[in-house]
């Protein structure tokens, strides 16, 4: 079968299922979103990526919503319209409100805009922050 | 002066001190660090770009170090080796410990991995996304 | 003629022939594909790029399907879907299979994701990668 | 400790000593680099990350020069230094010649150079790539 | 209202309807373009994207369609669709014919290839470029 | 001779003293920056990026300045730390002063800001930008 379709439970082996009852009984949700279903044209990856996403997801030190926030910095960082969609869904999930979002896109913004700087000015690092 | 050396208090015109004199009182420190001693090279950007980040990273929706983890979160993903170390500093003092960073790290480093697993994958969005 | 369309073979001048027919030629095909038809806006660009393609794309050290799969990972790296896209076929066509797509994506997104863990952690290069 | 020291082996706790050990019986190394060592500062992501590392990079469809060859195009996309210098080395000791690393640069200049025109002459997919 | 949906001039709020009748009377159209009606759902970012834009893209030292391009460069280089469409769009109404934006796209493509070159081979900078 | 090294031209084979030569006449300079000596690991590739960066760079529509300056918006961009340094140098040779360079980098810092901006609301294209 070739990548540029997505494999629904029903046509799925059994590896993939079980990753795919994972992801719906962690999540509480009746189906799998799209990206799990492409990644299942390689179950390792699947697999592996399923499980490093669940440990590195699950509330710790930062809460979910700030990882959630986090992640979706990233995304609209590198310009990936899928993560975009999926993560700003999560987030809002997760408990961000539309001002909280609204911040956060101010906040990434002016990042993207001051890493240039820094970067055009060639500015040293400061003693104090190499420590 | 060419734009490789940074402009000391001392050797600054009044309207570059009149910046560097809003940040020393709003951030409560001694002196200003690099970034802002480059970028008085061309005063309208130094007075623009410090209004805009006093304005942006103000405790809102978002408190101070969750605005901070933003900030390091997308200057790592752009690999701004200045502004990775003057924002790490900022994060820890604003609360960050070891440990949310490390958490934040492993966000950010599966956001950059899944954006391109995404990405390759040609992942078309879900409907639920999409509203 | 603006840029937003493509320049088919029939309404193309003489130097956009050449390179088309060559294009056509060394690759076996019937028509070129979108890149080339767009590129033809600027003759210099489209003649400059299809030499430089071919020459570095020619077998030598590196086989065609080892290119073409470096030449994927950059286009996925970077976001690029047209690339994406069209390298794909490309890669796929000079051999890759889908468990060698999928080894390369899991290459790919472990390596995106390390390259921020070592941004981030600001880790030095050790002397033995430096000589 | 801070995150801007290394952690080495006769430091390190019970946990980052079992992944420096794997680490060094799998590549048969007496130390392991730098990047394990400030990974350390987070002991689950070193673990995990060493996991993946050890299942995506092992020889599979694609050999281990391969897949170095495609770590080392995506750093040098991203430019990544500390990535390049230790995924440089480890293509040469899988077997990268230079004239290996010559045509992957070569190719890596390109993909980098015809993403930027596909994305400026906004070049639609051409259908028989969408299947 | 969710952040997916444009804000129109009769929906909007005194202080949203102020800038957008800034940026029509700036640039004298009937309408702003939609990046605006979508900043509009945070209009502090609204009020502060549009003043940064009015100054910074005012002729100076540059003229105007030097700017543009300016701007089309980077957002060709970051892959943003939209600032391709909109920036390409302004650059030709500031006068950039298509001969400019061929050389344009010829610079930024070659740019991003010699960019990963100078990161691959990792070449030192030149002395006399550090002055 | 690995590629860590710069090739001199008094150790370079003929065809590299070719192109080093051509590029000291063309530039009217002593010896050849460091890109150069490096690219020289990989003869045909230093061949081909000469003459493409000597038929892209030469004055046209646009005139040398304004291309320089383009290459370090790109440059910037990427944050490629030796492409900086070495087209900063070359812009300022051909007449960049430091008030173009300071517009120069708010351009940059804002067109950063702005593409995450329409990234992250998802900004759709206007139907006049899209003809």
């Amino acid at each position: 079968m070739p990548s540029r379709q997505p494999i629904h439970y029903g046509d799925a082996p059994p590896q993939v299922r079980a990753v795919f009852d994972d992801i719906k009984r962690s999540r509480q949700i009746q189906d799998v979103n799209n990206f799990w279903k492409y990644l299942a044209h390689d179950p390792p990856t699947l697999k592996r990526t399923w499980e490093s996403i669940k440990e590195v997801m699950a509330p710790g030190a930062l809460d979910a919503v700030t990882k959630e926030m986090i992640y979706l910095a990233v995304s609209v960082t590198n310009g990936c319209g899928y993560c975009i969609a999926s993560h700003g869904a999560a987030a809002r999930k997760a408990g961000m409100t539309e001002q909280m979002f609204g911040e956060l896109m101010a906040v990434v913004g002016m990042a993207n805009e001051t890493n240039r700087l820094a970067n055009g000015y060639r500015v040293p690092i400061d003693p104090q922050f190499d420590k």
